[in-house]
């Protein structure tokens, strides 16, 4: 189960200590004039906030809700924008895995799994149209999720050219391109893209990466499950570096 | 929901019409006069009986079972002494992966999805302990498991040894290696060995294998997920053979 809490107050009490909340559902009519310091703090804090029908929030608790009910993350989310330069203070070349809107929760917990035992530096997910980490997703991590940074960012497009302007090379994996992912030099400091398991990375996103690789493919399928082809891409940078004899963690 | 038949006669009439038949389930207890003839054409047919309650059986069907029910197999076997020949004959370097009790009906679906599309030449399971190849598996193979050959063999040993007597490179993974899975020769004939997700590779198979070989692990967790870890060690195989110029499928 998740974890919520709920009430105008407790939900506003739990934003203002720093709580790591997922998201706040908010009943459709609820009287604005109540719930006007819970939303601007929302925006304040970024946190996602979804109205929905009162029946809604009746099913999530029996108790009084007041209209507002939070999740709580089951994990502490970290700040791209001071992450990436404590990781370049590590001494370590960064290497970060973006899941550019990842719906399954075991797919996205293999692919947490599989980023801890390769030493990557941290996880990038978008705010809206992920999964959310809950426990989960936390357990099919084998609790990976526990100790590698997660960061959840309101715009991938922003977060993508942020890597690019700290000097990332952004890798977008797509069965669109022509290019093997064995290509790229991923010696530089590298930020890999996986895509939703059914539309893929997004255009705006393939359009400013530095390159889109593809894993090939010779079946009729023409696809391999998402948390696989991350695990060949992130592999293929840790074998790059290893024959570099570079540090990995 | 798996396909199944039921009653002693109709069992029979099924193994004899050459149905591809999972396993089959017995009351323990019933008259072995009348069953004779199904267990001599279990053994001939090597077909997996299973001894239960009656209780068990009366929870799949209401109807007459007469103490027998037989599951129908989602998909054809093949048979590992005909496919191998076989495979020489297609002018193409073989490659097999060989799963030694996957028991995760998701994982195992995923690994033959990945077979599929790095277009390796049949997948071998065990009869007894690992997953039963139904509509689920089929499901989560995304098909693949409707085209890529699967051998079901009796002994796992035994089709080891076959494949190394067959003149393959039998290569197991298995995190205890030192050596490194980039390291191997992999343009040979290559099965490649994945092991159950808790126990891993039987210590029988590792002994006999070709080379022992390693997935580098950086993190506190140590171990892939099994579907992931497959992909990363089939796709090296492509890798390499790529980089030979090798026809691949």
């Amino acid at each position: 189960m998740e974890n919520y809490i709920f009430g105008i107050r407790p939900v506003i009490e739990a934003i203002k200590s720093g709580a790591d909340i997922d998201k706040v559902l908010i009943k459709k009519d609820i009287d604005s004039a109540n719930a006007s310091e819970l939303f601007s703090l929302a925006k304040e804090y970024q946190i996602v906030i979804q109205r929905v029908p009162q029946e809604k929030l009746n099913r999530i608790t029996k108790k009084n809700h007041q209209g507002v009910v939070a999740f709580l993350s089951a994990i502490t989310y970290h700040r791209l924008e001071n992450l990436v330069p404590e990781l370049y203070e590590d001494g370590i070349v960064p290497f970060i895995v973006v899941l550019d809107g990842i719906t399954d929760v075991r797919n996205f917990g293999a692919i947490a799994r599989t980023c801890e035992c390769a030493g990557v530096s941290a996880i990038v997910i978008p705010e809206k149209g992920s999964v959310s980490v809950g426990a989960d997703a936390v357990k099919t991590s084998a609790g990976a999720l526990l100790s590698i940074p997660v960061c959840r960012e309101s715009s991938m497009n922003k977060a993508v050219r942020f890597l690019l302007d700290n000097g990332y090379s952004v890798i977008s994996a797509t069965e669109k391109a022509s290019q093997l992912y064995t290509m790229p030099d991923y010696t530089v400091p590298t930020a890999i893209v996986m895509g939703n398991e059914e539309t893929g990375i997004s255009e705006s996103i393939l359009k400013i990466s530095s390159d889109l690789v593809a894993i090939p493919q010779f079946g009729n399928i023409g696809s391999l499950n998402v948390s696989v082809a991350a695990g060949i891409m992130i592999y293929e940078v840790v074998n790059q570096r290893m024959k570099a004899n570079m540090q990995i963690l």
